[in-house]
């Protein structure tokens, strides 16, 4: 049993790559971006076609209706996004469109599976910078095959966290992000950083460039790859509000350590978010 | 006379990047920190130690005594600060001392030659991503040999823009940096972003991966390459007032066009900070 998924990780890691070549070949060609909810939320056609490639890959490598799915892209045109004990495939095709489209340089393939509920293994592509991320539980964490492992420092005063300013515009939430960043600045740390993409910026946990990385408003496929990943790697996961991570809950801490983590917590102002597996309502 | 400085453009290039190649062999091993002026303003042996080696290379190359050095280094050992007409070597030999203490991935070796106050070339090495920026007045900006150009977008909400924290942790200015960041989000753009080093900020702006970049705090020798590179790749410099950019007012917002460099202009809230080429007060 102990192997059981070792084939679909290996088979991850390679669809991870492939996956990564079509967004890095789409990049050098023209972009053409549509917009999704509001000009801040991008998706481009790239998007949506390789996350085709990935569940087609899948599907394709371990039989159609044995998995579940639940990719970013499948979810926003109206697939459910409700995580069962079955074996499930938790993907977002190109983590930091925004990034992508702009050509900054961290844009990630994010896929992770589930079973029972609980991350088996996960992989994040760092596709730009051509780094591969990977995790199964119980095996380390580890960077293009190296193991990584989370920054050993326990005072605050000497840490880098990573804050990013979401999606949402609503002013409500602008005045809670920039309070949050502006306590945390002002602990004082040595700086705050943000790749712009949630996968990136829990890898960059896990191999120790900073020290933790919170947000409230990301979804399932951003993170759960990337939370096996900090666990694997020595590091924690928790909720904005010290309690215990739920990777449906878009509310999620990842850090070295429990005194950096805490630490955090009781800067952050928690705003609402609405559930990923929350009922659809239709408008 | 057109070629005049031609030798000292590519020895610029050879010396940054063996300059990178010690920083990142320096990033292996381990690091010891000593405090600058605070925690957050932090400096290795590195930084010394490839300052050392950069201005020892040129003075052998060129001679003792014909040209002059302004680095942060031996600026912050008591070395004067002032351009003059004289040609002049403006260094940075790790920006991103914080980043580079904690792995994060941004880190620049930046050399800028002046002659008549008027930066001829500037070289900025992202020697992490192995990148080598450069420019020369009049004959357009690189990446790895490859002509670089700033982006096309005229519409701000289309826009990334780059916001740093800087070093300064006092309330009033912290509350300005904040402010100016939380209005400039809400324009809205698309995103802000922040590498970490000031010479890489200038070179995502030069090469179109963010529309513009503006700081205040940061020192000449932080932005003096960066300077000639965003302008040679079609971009522009001014004051964070909108007047003339002056490489030593410690001031500077860079960009893509005037629209968009006008428009971030409106919602900057202005610090005050001392020249650098102030008189020293002796404490």
């Amino acid at each position: 049993m102990a192997d059981q998924w070792q084939e679909a990780y290996d088979f991850a890691v390679q669809v991870a790559r492939a996956a990564g070549a079509v967004i890095r070949k789409a990049g050098e060609e023209e972009i053409k971006v549509q917009t999704k909810s509001c000009t801040v939320d991008l998706v481009t056609k790239t998007d949506e076609r390789v996350e085709k490639i990935i569940i087609g890959s899948l599907k394709e490598q371990f039989g159609e209706g044995t998995h579940c799915f639940i990719g970013e892209e499948s979810v926003s045109k109206g697939q459910p996004c409700i995580l069962t004990d079955k074996p499930t495939w938790i993907i977002d095709p190109v983590d930091g469109t925004t990034n992508f489209v702009h050509g900054f340089p961290f844009v990630a393939v994010s896929i992770a599976f589930a079973v029972n509920k609980e991350i088996e293994f996960g992989v994040v592509y760092s596709c730009m910078e051509d780094k591969m991320y990977k995790a199964r539980k119980g095996q380390g964490a580890f960077c293009d095959d190296e193991p990584i492992q989370v920054s050993d420092v326990k005072d605050i005063h000497k840490s880098i966290i990573i804050c990013e300013h979401g999606t949402d515009r609503s002013p409500e939430t602008v005045q809670k992000i920039f309070s949050t960043q502006k306590k945390i600045l002002c602990i004082p740390v040595h700086g705050l950083r943000g790749s712009g993409t949630a996968a990136t910026n829990m890898c960059l946990v896990a191999c120790g460039a900073v020290e933790a990385f919170f947000e409230i408003g990301i979804h399932c496929w951003d993170i759960a790859a990337g939370a096996v990943i900090v666990r694997e790697a020595g590091g924690l996961l928790l909720d904005v509000d010290g309690g215990p991570f739920d990777v449906m809950s878009r509310r999620m801490v990842s850090g070295n350590n429990m005194v950096i983590v805490n630490r955090i917590i009781k800067e952050i102002e928690i705003f609402d978010t609405v559930r990923d597996d929350a009922p659809i309502v239709k408008k």
